[in-house]
């Protein structure tokens, strides 16, 4: 299969990447980074990336920005960017992407736990993944040439380590992998699909 | 209590209206409609109609507009008006709403079971939907001087009437107001109550 990951320099990206390339081809996309450009938070940049790359087979997103604040502290702008970029943002890899997809093809987005196991500070942030959520399993009730699925990672070891944190309880970004594998290769559609679940 | 009230004259909100003033005070808002007049869509609005209000010990919103439409159908202004009304104009009425709320005041929105049950065409409601029920449970680990919730209404069967479908299935809108006295009256906090659990 031919696959555009959009995300694929991140810490997520990178290991579904590797995951990826053992079988298939893979077309990096970033933000800054290496392979094309593209910002998901402008819609004429995703027409602009999917115009160059072309017919795929698979389109996954690693990406997707929105910060962690304590409650109060959230502004209008965090709002905007969670609902902007990680939501609207992937959905629109979608809404523009499915035009360039081969028969039997597949979108893959990324949401998180959170979603459904809050934590403090992660208000914006479940928003923007319980709405992927939602959206994923209405919308595929309408996807019938295209399967429509999205992950929800749960905290990634290397995150945490990054951010000075205890790893324990999280998932290794190679294992957060695996379940992306089985979203482009498997059979589901409209699924979340919980990490852990598939390691 | 003192209860203000937004969306008191639609459908479900007149029912709300009349299951809560049996025991309490309720100030209704609205769009056009009669009582204060209030646009959530803009948080100016909003503020305005707090200023004038003044403190209360709940504030109920059964207002939030998104559209149902095929979804190959649905533009980017059904997606914001989706974002910016439903799911941001109720979540700011909490934002800026807990600073007018006496001691254990509550704030209750409203989404609806397409989050999590969805059907063709609820593509952009379930994706509010979602938002607000994630947000919900998420922020609520964070308020500590007010309960927060959100009602999960399914079809109204004044609603299914009035668009000329079978009312098999649905709940009637006093039915579906007893969910909204319940998360007023009751000690619970970012749940979702829905509405049939609460006949
Ligand atoms: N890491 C975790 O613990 C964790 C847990 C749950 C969910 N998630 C979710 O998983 C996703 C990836 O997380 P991550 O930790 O791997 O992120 P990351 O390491 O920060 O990588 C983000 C990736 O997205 C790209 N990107 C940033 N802004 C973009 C934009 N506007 N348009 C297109 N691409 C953009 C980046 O490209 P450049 O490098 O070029 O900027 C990079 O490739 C996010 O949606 C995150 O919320 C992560
Ligand atoms: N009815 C159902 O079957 C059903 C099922 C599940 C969920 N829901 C949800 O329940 C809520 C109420 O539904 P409903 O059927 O009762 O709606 P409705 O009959 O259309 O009434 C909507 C109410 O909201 C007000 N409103 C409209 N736009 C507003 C704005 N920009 N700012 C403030 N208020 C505004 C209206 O005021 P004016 O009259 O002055 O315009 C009216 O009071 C919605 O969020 C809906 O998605 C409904």
């Amino acid at each position: 299969m031919k696959i555009l990951l959009i995300g694929a320099s991140g810490t997520i990206g990178q290991a579904v990447a590797k995951a990826l390339a053992t079988d298939h081809e893979v077309i990096a996309a970033n933000y800054s980074g290496e392979g094309f450009k593209v910002d998901i938070g402008n819609p004429e940049s995703i027409r602009a990336l999917l115009a160059r790359v072309g017919k795929v087979d698979a389109i996954v997103s690693t990406a997707g920005l929105a910060n962690f604040s304590p409650l109060s502290e959230f502004t209008d702008a965090d709002y905007q960017l969670a609902l902007n970029n990680k939501l609207m943002g992937q959905i629109n890899l979608m809404r523009l992407g499915r035009e360039y997809l081969n028969q039997d093809g597949s979108v893959t987005l990324t949401s998180g736990v959170l979603s459904r196991e809050p934590m403090p500070g992660s208000g914006v942030i479940s928003m923007a993944n319980g709405a992927l959520e939602s959206y994923v399993k209405a919308s595929a009730l309408e996807l019938d040439a295209i399967r429509f699925n999205v992950v929800a990672p749960v905290f990634v070891k290397e995150t945490m380590a990054m951010m000075g944190m205890d790893t324990e309880g999280g998932l290794s970004a190679d294992d957060t992998a695996k379940a992306y594998l089985a979203a482009v290769t498997g059979a589901m559609h409209g699924q979340t699909l919980d990490a852990p679940d598939y390691v």
